[in-house]
C-alpha cells in the first residue's frame, strides 16, 4: 500500500529464512481485514509503500535449526500476529502482548498478502492443520487467524455464558463472527447492530435473534425495548468509531460488560461518568488468536461453525487491489485471496 | 451544605416514617465521606442547602406495616444507597442499581450526617449488627457501609486473586481500604500510590507491601521497576482525577484489570488506544455495599480485618463543618461522629 486508496501488487526480494526459529511458508489463501480498511481509507502516500495482510494459510518450505514443531510440507495458519509462546504473558494465554512478538509488514517480516512469508517464532505462532490445501473447510480454517478469534475474544471480554442476552454492534466479518463466538457461547439472545440487509441475513443465519437497523440514540432505544429497559448484559463493539462505541455503552445493562475489538479511532473512551454510574466494565483488544485457535478448531472441523461464509468473494493476487475497494465500499464483506 | 465550605449544621423536620418499607433509624454513629468532599470543593451557593451524609448506624426505632427483617430496638448498618433487595439487578447482587433504590439526602430522603433518618426499603437496605451500639468495633463496622465495601468493589473488579500483584492508586480511606481488600483476597504483592506519611504507614500496617510516592510518569516508572517491566494485574483506582485514572491505566500489566471507584472526574476514559493494545479492562463504579456487607462482616467480627482504623478523628454533631475542612485539608483521613 502506497498510501490511501492505492494498492499494488509488487515483486519483491524472495521471503527467506533469517532467525533459527523462523518457518518460510508459502501462501495459499489470505485474507483482506477489515483493519486494512483504515490504512486505505487515511494512509499518507509513501514511496516505499507498505507490506499488507496478516491473515493467511499455507504450506511450510522450510525451517530454521531450532523450530520444532512445524516442518516443510506442514499446513498451518498463521495467528494475525507472531509470537514466541513461551513469555510469561503467552503463557498466561495472552500471545497478542507476546513481550517478543510482533505483526506482519513490519521490520524484515513479510506481509501475509504476498506468496511467501517467513514467519519468526514459528514454533510460538504457527498452528498445524490437519486437513488438505484444497479443503472445503479452508474459508473457516482461515478465520481462524483473525477474525474469528476476534469475535471469540469480544465475546470472552463482554463475559457472554449461557442465558444472557448479548448485542453486537457491526455487522461487518467480526460482528458475525461475534455473533457465532455469543451463539456457541451459550447466549440466550444476540441482538445484532446492523443495516446491511445482505450481512443481517447471514447474521441471523449465525444465530442473531433480533436485528437493529437504527443508529445512535434510535438503536439504543430499540436494544432498551428488547430488554425491558435494562440493555444487554454482554455488548460487543466490532466498528471502533466513537458513535458505536457510544451506543455499545449506552446499551449495556448495568453491571454489563463491553468487549471492544473494533481499533478504535479515538483516544479516549466516551462517556465515562455514565458508565461508572452504571458499573459497566469495558475491556478487549487485540484477540489472543493463537490461544483461541485450539478452542475453536474442532469446531470448524466437525462444521458447528461456518465462521468462512463471510467470505462473499474470492480473488487472485492480481485481485486485491479491486478487493480492497469492494470492502471498502461494503460491496464485499470480506475478501478471501486464493494463491 | 449550602455551598463550597459552607456546611452547617440546623434543625429540620423531624424524619418520620412515610412508606410502609419504612424504618426510622435513630443515628448512633456516622462518617464524612471523601465523596462529600467533591461538593465541599465546588457546590454553588443553595439558598435551601443539601441534606448531607450517607454512611450510619444507628438503632431501628420504628418500622413500617410492610417492613419484616428489622423491628425496633435493633442495630443495623445502612449501606450509602438503599435499594429493595428484590428487583432483578439485586437479586443479582448489584444492589447499588436497584432499579426502585436511591441517594440518601435526596427527595424526602434524610441525609445520614444527621440524627434520624427515614430509610426506604428496610427490608433490602438495612442488615442488622450483631454488636452492642458502642462495641469497640463501631469504627470497622461503620466503613461496611461503603469505604471498605468500596475498597472490596474496587479489588473484585480488578480481579485481584492469590500470587496477583496489586497497585492502589490514592492513599485516602477507600485506598487504604483497598490494601485491606487485596489482602484478604490472597495478593502476593500490593503496591500502594501514595504521599502521605502517616496514610503511608497505615496502608503498610494494612498489607502494603511496597510503596510509591512519586507522581505521574515518574510514579509509572517506579511500578514498572517493581513489577519486571510488566505492571500490575489489579489496578484499584481510588481517586477518580484524570490524573489517577492515567496513571492506573499506565501500570496496569497487558491483560491486567482497573477497578475504578474513585468519583470520576472527567467525563471519558483517557488513553483509550493504548489501553485497547494492552488489553487491559476498565470496570467500577457505585460499589453494592449491601451485597458485600455480609461477605465482610465475620472477618470485621472476628477482628481478621481493622478498617475502622481510617478514622482518625471523632467528633460530635457540632464538630462536623471543622471535620469536612479537616478532611479537605488532608488533616484527617476521615472523620467519625458519634451522637
Amino acid at each position: 500500500m502506497y498510501g490511501a486508496g492505492d494498492v499494488r501488487i509488487g515483486d519483491v526480494p524472495d521471503a527467506h529464512l533469517i532467525e533459527p526459529t523462523d518457518a518460510l511458508v508459502r501462501v495459499t489463501r489470505a485474507a483482506v481485514c477489515g483493519s486494512d480498511l483504515w490504512p486505505y481509507k487515511t494512509m499518507e502516500h509513501s514511496e516505499s509503500g507498505r507490506r499488507m495482510g496478516h491473515e493467511f494459510i499455507g504450506v511450510v518450505e522450510a525451517v530454521g535449526a531450532d523450530v520444532q514443531t512445524v516442518k516443510a510440507g506442514d499446513l498451518v495458519v498463521s495467528p494475525f500476529l507472531w509470537s514466541d509462546g513461551t513469555c510469561v504473558l503467552c503463557r498466561e494465554g495472552l500471545q497478542s502482548e507476546c513481550l517478543h512478538g510482533g505483526r506482519y509488514g513490519f521490520d524484515d517480516v513479510d506481509g501475509g498478502q504476498g506468496e511467501a512469508v517467513r514467519v519468526p517464532q514459528a514454533d510460538g505462532t504457527l498452528v498445524v492443520l490437519p486437513a488438505g490445501a484444497d479443503d472445503l473447510l479452508m474459508p473457516s480454517l482461515l478465520t481462524l487467524s483473525d477474525v474469528m478469534g476476534t469475535g471469540h475474544h469480544a465475546a470472552v471480554v463482554a463475559d457472554v455464558g449461557p442465558g444472557k442476552t448479548v448485542a453486537v454492534v457491526g455487522d461487518g466479518a467480526v460482528g458475525l463472527c461475534g455473533v457465532i463466538a455469543a451463539k456457541r457461547l451459550g447466549a440466550e439472545r444476540i441482538i445484532l447492530l446492523g443495516s446491511n440487509p445482505d450481512r443481517i441475513a447471514l447474521g441471523t443465519e449465525f444465530g442473531a435473534t433480533d436485528v437493529v437497523s437504527e443508529r445512535g440514540d434510535e438503536a439504543v432505544e430499540r436494544v432498551r425495548e428488547l430488554t425491558d429497559g435494562l440493555g444487554a448484559h454482554s455488548v460487543l463493539e466490532c466498528v471502533g468509531l466513537e458513535q458505536s462505541t457510544l451506543t455499545a455503552l449506552h446499551i449495556a445493562r448495568p453491571g454489563g460488560a463491553v468487549g471492544r475489538v473494533g481499533l478504535p479511532q479515538e483516544d479516549a473512551v466516551p462517556d465515562a461518568i455514565a458508565t461508572f454510574f452504571k458499573n459497566v466494565t469495558i475491556g478487549g483488544g487485540p484477540a489472543p488468536v493463537r490461544a483461541y485457535i485450539e478452542e475453536l478448531l474442532p469446531d470448524v472441523l466437525d462444521g458447528r461453525i461456518e465462521p468462512g461464509r463471510v467470505f462473499d468473494r474470492i480473488t487472485n493476487l492480481d485481485g486485491v487491489p479491486d478487493g480492497y475497494r469492494a470492502m471498502n465500499e461494503r460491496e464485499a464483506i470480506k475478501v478471501l485471496i486464493e494463491f
